[in-house]
């Protein structure tokens, strides 16, 4: 909801509007591996990662999902349904995205389980590790682990590349993994549509996962293909337009946001008694042709004393946060979400700062 | 793609328009147990169900799906981790659509597995008996049967009414099963919308049900919500003035295209060599006021030579069926779609016309 005062303000330069008989079927395109989806949103994704330069295309399968979550599960399906024994493995880096674990647990499927973090899996035989950079939930940049710890060459890797825009890190290159996932909830804010897209190298895998969209929803909305369409071509024009109109580009805006957040966020922490908040890399952004620091869209916030439970300290502050253990990390640390209203924002900022000198946290 | 016609005529009228703006967020109502459903559709499924009578939605719980086939699965999610012993038996009466077995079976959960025909179920313990009526594929109307054929009082009952709507049967009564779940697909034709919606009597299981989608895809489509409540609010106006402005009411429509189509299709099987059509009973309809015949969606064409492959003699006349095997049944029944466009519908008729002397399956 951070976004929403951009897009309020234009609304009507994106409006859609969608006649009684249009997008009636559930094809899109027959011809297309991915029959599901609508060929203006395979072009508006084709020019975002080319105007934005985050990741390649060429040679890369469209994949459009209910979210990023449907591709996830998706991928798992295709990986474990393509051959070799099961259960296969699923690990991440710690602290992870709690959801990893309970998509992959929640039917207790015999074709895959969660292991949990990749950086304590030893096992031999075949796994997935998923690699979320920047990472959600501590903004730190991610590369694969298990690979470089174990010698165990019998690995598939996902990249959730969620947070990377603009408007979070320094676009440092152009991604060309195998197996990409992005999500428009977190590119344009645009949570609602529920719509995600994988980026895939080989067809047995687009297909299967096309497959498994199949058979668990048939197909993916098109009003919401139709109109994120529309947004991505609108963000790429606001965006090869730089410095021209300045308040219509999209990413420049969220950045904006963002950085006042964090300039906030880090005044207020820094003196608190009780918490702490880690800094992070600067990088040369190629987008921007700017050095710019990351701006996490979550505040990973730790007890400056370990034996405390931090996401307990901040219910006592009424925040709302995730606590670090169920993202597999130590109590000490508890996830915040930046990304709300500025009201949420000022009020969670407000209530921080009451634990200057309160000393709220012996309280628990 | 049979009702677009309808649609596009009047398409204008049926417009929705979402500024940049709208429907950002991942919530729609926090203190809904579907906490994702949009306001104006859960009031229009509302009104929907009291203009035509197909079913009670007082003391239900409403919780919307991408589609009523991740409804499904949010069902048997739902029943199978509220307690008792796994893997729960899912069946339903042969022939049955043949997604229910694959969407049971594709991820190999532990919770449930599919067993199949209703009919030859004879285990003690816990199961899901799925009736669907009108059924697809053979358009029969269904009553659940293990309870009655083996004393089994362990089932839960998944009602799907995808077809219960005035255009495909005689509305008879208002169903007010516990658990029942429709779709906008077959309602009313927008199936790229991938909008469903279950009934639901319980609180955990609607809580339960909510779970499911949540961890699957974070919720449901905002845009094709909020383009089903303006249909389906128009279609509720065009059938409350029923007579008035003759071409509004939908279902009429519908009616008078489907059984145009059923006309042509027994013309053309009653002198058939090859193929029988069986007949369907009349029912005085509710809605209409008026005595009418079942108008299956699906033609479910049977071989008069028992040793024959029904749908393989469609292929031989370029008929794209589905086999009877594949949804229990024998291999001298296939399934026809019937709702498909107008020139589509006139080549089925088209060739398998070619069959009258032709002695083609003998070629098989």
């Amino acid at each position: 909801m951070m976004f929403e005062p951009f897009w309020k303000k234009m609304s009507d330069k994106y409006n859609v509007t969608i006649g009684g008989g249009d997008l009636m079927s559930y094809f899109s395109d027959g011809n297309n591996v991915c029959w599901f989806l609508e060929p203006k949103l395979g072009a508006a994704i084709r020019r975002l990662h080319g105007v934005v330069g985050n990741a390649v295309t060429d040679d890369r399968y469209i994949v459009v999902g209910t979210g990023s979550s449907q591709l996830f599960q998706a991928l798992l399906y295709a990986f474990t349904t393509l051959g070799g024994p099961e259960p296969v493995s699923v690990v991440s880096s710690a602290p992870y995205y709690s959801a990893y674990a309970e998509v992959v647990g929640f039917l207790r499927s015999e074709l895959y389980k969660w292991e949990g973090d990749a950086y304590k899996f030893n096992k031999k035989g075949a796994y997935i590790e998923v690699v979320n950079s920047p990472n959600n939930p501590d903004g730190t940049l991610r590369e694969a682990v298990v690979m470089n710890r174990t010698g165990n060459g019998n690995g598939k890797l996902i990249y959730d590349f969620a947070y990377y825009w603009p408007q979070f890190t320094a676009i440092t290159g152009v991604a060309d993994y195998d197996n990409m996932l992005f999500t428009i909830s977190k590119c344009t804010g645009h949570a609602g549509s529920r719509i995600g897209w994988a980026l895939v190298k080989d067809k047995d895998i687009a297909k299967k996962m096309t497959e498994y969209i199949t058979i668990s929803s048939i197909g993916v909305s098109k009003e919401s293909q139709f109109r994120a369409a529309k947004i991505i071509e609108v963000v790429c024009n606001g965006s090869q337009n730089v410095g021209s109109v300045k308040s219509e580009n999209f990413f420049e805006y969220g950045r904006k946001i963002l950085s006042e957040r964090w300039q906030k966020l880090r005044e207020t922490i820094q003196n608190s008694e009780y918490l702490i908040l880690s800094k992070y890399p600067q990088g040369h952004c190629l987008f921007s042709g700017k050095l710019v620091e990351t701006l996490s869209a979550y505040a990973w916030l730790e007890s400056k004393d370990d034996t405390k439970d931090c996401n307990e300290f901040l219910r006592g502050l009424k925040i709302i946060g995730k606590s670090g253990k169920i993202c597999g990390a130590h109590q000490k640390f508890a996830r915040v979400n930046l990304m709300c209203r500025e009201e949420e924002f000022n009020q969670f900022i407000e209530r921080l700062s009451a634990t200057r000198g309160k000393g709220v946290i012996n309280g628990h």
